[in-house]
C-alpha cells in the first residue's frame, strides 16, 4: 500500500498516486500526467481511477488526459453548476477498493460545490482512517477559500465549517493530504510544511481553533483574495476537459531573424532571474521571472496569445512552457537563443533597469522631488501590515488596467518585499511607455533591515 | 520543514532527510550515502547533523562516510558495548534544531540497549510532536525484534515495553517514521505500508494492544527470529566506522578467459532471475537473484571472499553490487559479460536444472520411490503454517551446514513458498556434487491452490 | 558544423542530424523520432529540412511525424512506384545550405528507384565533399542489397555499380555515413565499424574491388536475401505516411487475470532472456528475446495483432514495445507483470525446454532413433558454410509455414550458431503442439570447437 | 570496433574511447574520468590502456586516476624534461592490440617533445590506416603551437613540420581525430567541425599548403600566443600525476551567515551569466560566467586560493566547480544559495554595473571628457583587426597585472567583442577600487554593425 505525492512547484499543488495489489488511482492528476503513468509501472501498477477533489480554478486538470491514457475512470463530486464531460458523479460513501486499501467518498462543500474529501482504509489493521485527501477543504495550517460564490458568502463559508467537522471526525490519527502546500495562491497561511494529521491540525490549525460556526464564518467572510482572470478559463476548461498540452512542450529554438518576426504579433515574456532582466533586456519584454510564471502569468497574459521566450537555456525555456502549459497557455512558438551580448553585439536595441537601495529610497522619501513616486506593488494583507510612507499602492495584478493612474512623466521607483515582483512591475511601467523606472532591490525587507519606519 | 525518506530496497531500510531553512539532518545513512548529499543540495539544504537510531546489526551505516562527505556531526546513543569512534554520544533530552524544527532526542532502548528514537516539532505551530524517528523499536505493525541480548531477554524486552509507552506518549498526532518497513528481516509482521501515526498504531498495532509488561515480555521471548552470520561483522564495523565503498560500485566487465582465471579462487554468484538460472547455469555457481542478495547473501558469503558475478547487464551487475556493499562485500573484481549461448557456443560447460510442478510432486509424495525426498527450505514460523506430507524441512540460511544429512546419491525436489528460494537451495546442493536435483516450481502456493492437503 | 549520428539497435539503423548556424536537418530519422527534436535543441538548433535516402523497407520512417513536429519540409528522392505523399521531390544537384554547411543531392538508383545520396561540403573551406550520406548504397565493408526488383535484377544491379562510381567520384577525403552498421539486414558482409571514409572503401570494400560493371552484376545478381514479409507493410506506410507511434509506448502493466483475458484473442510473446524462457514459460507463448525483435518479430506477426508481452521488468516491456513499434506493431496491450515462480504458484500452468550440449547432439546422431530430427534454422549462407551431419535445414523465418514438413509425433533438437534462434524455433515447435522438442545450446559455435565434422 | 569522442566544454578537449572484442583504450582522458569506465561498461568493454598524445599544459590529465580506476596501463612518449612518474614510454613502431584493432605509436615532436600520435587499423580489412590521433601536431584546419621552448623557436617549429610530414604519410582515407576542437586556446584557426581526413586537410588546411618547411617555420615563429598562468601548474601535475577531483564535486550549499564567514579570507567568483552580473551582484565579486571559466579563471586564480562561487542553481555551481577542477583549482568550499533580492531583503550590500550602446559610445569618443577611457580587454589578434579609435588596448588575461596603468578616479567603459568578456573586465576594476565603470553591451559587434570606423 503506497501514498506518493507529486508536487507541482509554483502552484504548490500536491497531486497524489495511491494503491494496492497492483491497482492505483491518482487523485487531482495535473496536466502534464504522463508521470503518473510512469511511476505506477515502477510500482507494477495498472491506473484504474481518478479522482477529483474538486473543480480547479488555478490549474488545468489532466484527468481527462491520464484517463485517455490508461483506460481509467474519473470521479467527481456532484457539480451543479454543470456536469463535467469527462467523469461520472460520485457522492457521500460511495467506495473503492484497491487491495487492501479501501477509499470512501465524503462530500465535503464549502471551497467549491462539488468539492469531495477521500478517506482511505487499510483493511489489514482496522476500521478507522489511516489518512484523508481534503483537496482545498483543509490545508497544513489553513482552509480553504470561500471567495467564489460572492452572492452566497455566508452560506458557502458555514459549508466549509461543517465539512471540517466531517473531516476531522475522521480521528486524530488520519494524515492529511491537502491539495496545495505553501506558496499556493489557494490560502494565505499555510505552513511551510507538507505533512500533518488531523490530531495536529485540530490542535493547531488556527482556523479549527475557532469553535464557534459563526465566528468561523465571521471571520472567513472577511479575508480578502485575489482571483487572477486566468482563473475564469481554468473553470471551464475543467468542466469540458482540456486537450492534452502539445507533446513536445520545449518551445523550438529561435534565432534573432524568426525572433523579429513573431515579435510583431506575440508578447515576449523574460523568463531569466530577476537581475539578468535588470541587467540587460530587450525592449518591450515582460519581466516574469520562470519560477513566478504560475503565480503571475495569469493576470497578464490571454490564452490566445502568442507567447514568445527569452531564457538563458533550452532547459529554462522548457520548465517556462511547462508551467504556462499548466495553466492553459499553449501558443510558444518559440525562444530566443542568443545571450544579450550576442544580441547586442549586431547592433539591436537593449534596455536595462537600475536598481536603488534603501538609503537611496529614504533619501527620495525625504526629498523633494514631486515627480517620483513609489510604488509598493505587493497585495492587500501585506501592505497592511505596514509599507513605506508616502507609497502608492498598486497589487501587481491590478498594475495594467491602473496604469492610467500614473503620470507619464514621472519617475518611479518600483518596491515589493525583495524586489522580485517589483521587476516584474517596472517591465510593466516600461513597456508602457514610461522611461524613468527602477527598482528597490531589497524593497520592505531592506527597509525594515536598515531601521526605518513603516506605516500600516 | 521536510522529512523525506529513503529506501534501500532489500533490506527495507528507511532512511531520511529532515531539514528546515537551509540546514539538514540525515537520520540512520546507508553506506552509499551520496544521495543524501544530493538531494540536500537539490533542496538548497546543507547536512549539519547525522543521527543513528541504534547500532545496526543489518547494514553498514554510512554515518562516518557521510560526516567525511559533507562535515556534518555524527551523534549516536550511549552504546555500553563501547564506544562508537566516528560519533558522539547524544542523551534523553538533548536537542538540535534546524530553522523552525526542534529535534529531541529520546532513549529507547529494549532492540539495543544504544537505541534512540528522534521526536520532531514545529516551533511555528506548538509544542507536540509533529513526527517521530523510531529507529528498531516501533515499526508500522510491528515492534522491535529482542533476541541479541540472549542472556537478557526478559530485560530487554521489558525495555523496549517500556520504550514503547514513552514513545506513545507523544501523542496520537504524531506521525511514525521507522527504520524499516514490510520486507524486513528486522520484523515479521510489519504492515506492507510505510506510513502510520502513533494513534493509528495505538489502535491497531497488534504488540500495541498487549496492554500487560508481562505478558508483553512472554510473547517476545517466545519469539523467533533469524540471525545470518554476516551480523556480527556489521555490528564491529559499526562501531570502528567502515571504509566506503569502492568508488566506482559497478564490477568491471569480464571476458570469458578473465572469468576463467577468477573463478578458481572466487565464488561464483549468478544474479539472474530464477528461471534464468533454471534454464541454463555455469555449473558450480550459486544462484542468488540480484533482490534476493540482501536477505541470503549474508548467510553464504564471507567478506575475505572475492565474489564473481553472473549478470544480464552491466546495470543487473551494477546493483548487485550495490546490494553486496551495503552488506559489507566488496571484492567484486568482474561480472562475466556473455550469455550462457555464447557461453555454451565455445563449447564451455553448462547446466540446467529441472522443474516440475504440484502434479508431479503428489505423484512423487504419492509414490514409493525411497530415494527421493521433498526439500522445504522455508523459515520456522512458514513451516509451523504447514507443508507437504513427508517433507524434511531445512531452513534456507542453514543448508550448506546441513547438507551432511542428505545423502549424495538421493533425488531431491526443492521447495519453498514459489520456488524462488528453492531456486537457491538447489543450486547449494548441486554445487556441492548432488547430481539429481529439481525444483518444484510454484511450491508451497502451487500446493495450496491445487487443493492438496498440509500437515503442520 | 555537426553531424551526429544516432543508431537504433537490433536494426542497426543509422540516421543523422546535420547542421551549422543555428538549422539543421535530419537524415532518414526513425518513428519514434522526439530523439531528433532533443538532440537539436541541446544545440540550439531548429530542425528546417529532413531528407529522406529512399523509401525504408525494413523500418518505419518519422519523417512525416517528424515534420508535423517541427513544421521541417521533407525531402525524398523520384519515386516511379507512387508519390510519397508526405514530401516533395528533390533531384541531381538541388542544393541546401545550413550555415556554412551545403548539402548536395546526388541521384543515387539501383537498392531503390527513388535512392538518393547527399554529399556536405564545408564552404569555409573548399569544394571538395567532406563527407557523403549514401543510405543503403555503399555500406562500410559492403554495398546494397538489389533484391527487391525480381524483374529487372540485372538492371538495378548495373545502376546500383554506376551510383557507386558518382559516389566514389566525391573523391577519396570524403568521410562515408551509411544508412544501416553491422547486423542489418540489408547486408551480409558489412564491417564491425561504423566510421569509414571513401578512401578506405574504394582500397578495402570487396564489392568495390570489382573493377569490371558486368561481374558486378553476376555478383550481385547471385546473392541471396531474405524478405520477411512485414517488409510490404513498411513500403505501403512509408508511401502513406505512418501514424505517430502511441504517445506512451510502455505498455500498462498486467496482473494475471488481466493476463488471462487477453491471450485468449492476443499473440503472447515472451521477451525475457534465452535461458530465461528455457528455464520456465508460459505455455503457449513465442520466444522473441527482447533484442532479437528487430530481426524476427517481422516473420511471424501480423500488423493486425495484439500483441501481450512477458517481460522481466517494465523497462524490458518498454524496449520490446519501441522495438516492435520501430517495424508497425503498434497493438500491445499490456506486458504480465508476474515473475515464473509467482505465476507459478497460483497452480496456474507452465512450461520449460530442455537443453542439450554437443556431446548429446553427437550420440543422438550416432545413435538409431528415426524419431529424432536434428533442425538447424539458421540462413542459407551459413548452412552452406557446413551442418551437422543429417540435419533437417529450414530458416527459421519460414518455419510456421513448413511445420507440415514436420511430423507432430517427432523428438526434436533445435539447433543455430548457439542456441538464441534456436529456442525461438523450438518455442515455435512447442506452441504448435510438437511435445518433444529440446534445445542444442551452443549448437553449431559448440560442434566445431568440440572438434566434430560438419558437411557443406 | 568502435571510435567515440568525449568532448570537453570551453577547454574543447576532445579525449577518445576506442576499442574492439572486448578491450577498450582511453586516448587523452581528462581528469574527471568516471565516464570512461562508464562508457565501457555500457560498450561491454574493459580498459586495458590509455594513452597520452603529449603532457597536457592547459588541463589536469585524468590518465593516472583512471589508472588507479580500472587498472589499466598508461603509455606516454619520451619526454626529455623528465619522467612522467604514471605512465611507461612508448616509442615509434610500438603497437598494441584491441580485438580487430591495431594501434600503432608515432613520434610527432613539435608541439612538444613528447608528442605522439596514434594511428589504428583494421587487420580484418587492410594494411592501411583507418584513423589517426593527432593530438595537439594536427587540428582540423589548423596546427599545434610551437610556443612553449621560447629559446629553440625554429627548431620546434621544424620539427612540427616533419611530424605533419610523417601523418599525412599515413594516406588520404585516414579520419583525423585531433586532441582540440574549436574554442580551444592550443590553436587559433581550427574549423567549427570536430570531423575531417588527412585528405581533407591535406587540401584544404592552411597551414597544409605551405610547401616549404623553412616559410612553415617563420610563419609559426612570428604567431602570437597568449600563455595563462597557470599552465606552470599544469605543466608539473601532469609530470607527477594529479590527485583525483574530490570525490562530490558539488560545492555545499552556503547561507549567507556561512558565506560572509568564508569571504574574507576566500575569492568571491560569480559564475551567472553575463546579464545577471551586470543587474546586480556583490560588491568586490570576479566576474567570470559558468562557461567562461576554462578559458579565464587560469588566469586570475591561484590553485592556493579558496574559492566561493555566486551562482543561479546548484546544478550551475556543479558545472563551474567541474570546470574549475579540471585546469587544477579544487578548494571551493560552497556556493551562495540567495538570490539577489533575498540577499539584498536582508539590507546587505549589493553593486550594479551600467550597460552603454554603440551610440553613447560614439558620443563619448567624440566628446571631451579627457577623465572617460574607452579600454578594450580582446586579444592581441583581434585587436589589429581594428579597434575603437582612441580606445587602451590591455589583455583581459593582463588586466590586473596592468591596473597601475589606469588612474582610479577615471570613468572607464569596458569593451570586447560582444561585451562579454568587458563585464569580467568591468569587475576586475571595480573590485579593486574603481567606481566609475560600465560596460559597452555589443562592443565591436555593435561598433561595427553600426557602421562606425575603426582604425587598426
Amino acid at each position: 500500500m503506497f501514498v506518493e505525492s507529486i508536487k507541482s512547484p509554483g502552484l504548490a499543488q500536491l497531486s497524489y498516486l495511491i494503491g494496492d495489489g497492483g491497482e492505483a488511482a491518482v487523485i487531482d492528476p495535473r496536466r502534464d500526467c504522463e508521470i503518473y503513468a510512469e511511476k505506477a509501472r515502477e510500482k507494477g501498477c495498472r491506473i484504474t481511477h481518478i479522482f477529483e477533489t474538486h473543480r480547479n480554478e488555478d490549474l488545468i486538470s489532466g484527468a481527462p488526459i491520464l484517463a485517455q491514457l490508461t483506460g481509467a475512470a474519473v470521479h467527481h463530486g456532484p457539480n451543479p453548476a454543470g456536469d463535467v464531460t469527462y467523469a461520472d458523479t460520485v457522492r457521500e460513501g460511495d467506495d473503492f477498493t484497491f487491495g487492501s486499501m479501501r477509499l470512501k467518498v465524503l462530500e465535503t462543500p464549502g471551497h467549491t460545490d462539488d468539492s469531495l474529501s477521500f478517506a482511505i482504509y487499510d483493511q489489514d489493521f482496522g476500521d478507522q482512517a489511516i489518512g484523508v485527501f481534503t483537496g482545498d477543504a483543509l490545508f497544513v495550517g489553513d482552509v480553504g477559500r470561500t471567495d467564489f460564490y460572492p452572492d452566497r458568502k455566508e452560506e458557502v463559508a458555514g459549508l466549509l465549517y461543517d465539512s471540517l467537522q466531517k473531516i476531522l471526525s475522521l480521528g486524530n490519527q488520519a494524515i492529511l493530504y491537502p491539495a496545495h502546500g505553501a506558496g499556493s495562491v489557494c490560502g494565505d497561511n499555510m505552513a511551510d510544511r507538507d505533512f500533518s494529521t488531523l490530531g495536529y491540525e485540530r490542535k493547531y490549525n488556527p482556523m479549527l481553533q475557532i469553535g464557534d460556526r459563526k465566528k468561523f464564518i465571521e471571520k472567513k467572510v472577511a479575508e480578502h483574495h485575489e482571483q487572477p482572470p486566468y482563473f475564469r478559463n481554468m473553470e471551464q476548461l475543467n468542466l469540458d476537459g482540456s486537450a492534452p498540452a502539445a507533446r513536445v512542450v520545449t518551445p523550438p529554438v529561435l534565432d534573432a531573424d524568426d525572433f523579429y518576426r513573431l515579435i510583431e504579433k506575440a508578447e515576449v515574456i523574460d523568463v531569466r532571474g530577476v537581475t539578468a532582466y535588470l541587467g540587460a533586456h530587450i525592449p518591450g519584454s515582460l519581466a516574469i521571472p520562470c519560477d513566478m510564471i504560475p503565480a503571475f502569468a495569469g493576470w497578464f497574459l490571454d490564452p490566445e496569445d502568442e507567447i514568445v521566450l527569452v531564457a538563458d537555456s533550452s532547459s529554462q525555456a522548457q520548465a517556462a512552457a511547462r508551467h504556462l502549459a499548466r495553466i492553459g497557455f499553449d501558443r510558444v512558438p518559440g525562444f530566443l537563443n542568443t545571450a544579450l551580448p550576442g544580441w547586442a553585439a549586431a547592433a539591436r536595441p537593449f534596455s536595462s533597469t537600475a536598481v536603488v537601495d534603501a538609503d537611496t529610497v529614504k533619501a527620495r522619501v525625504q526629498g523633494e522631488d514631486r515627480d517620483w513616486q513609489l510604488l509598493d506593488v505587493r497585495g492587500k494583507k501585506e501592505v497592511e501590515q505596514g509599507t513605506v510612507p508616502g507609497a502608492t499602492t498598486i497589487y501587481l495584478g491590478h498594475l495594467p488596467e491602473q496604469l492610467q493612474r500614473l503620470p507619464k512623466g514621472g519617475h518611479y521607483t518600483v518596491m515589493c518585499a525583495s524586489g522580485a515582483r517589483a521587476t516584474i512591475g517596472a517591465s510593466i511601467l516600461q513597456r508602457s511607455g514610461f522611461e524613468n523606472v527602477d527598482v528597490f532591490l531589497g524593497s520592505m525587507g531592506a527597509w525594515k533591515a536598515s531601521g526605518n519606519s513603516v506605516i500600516e
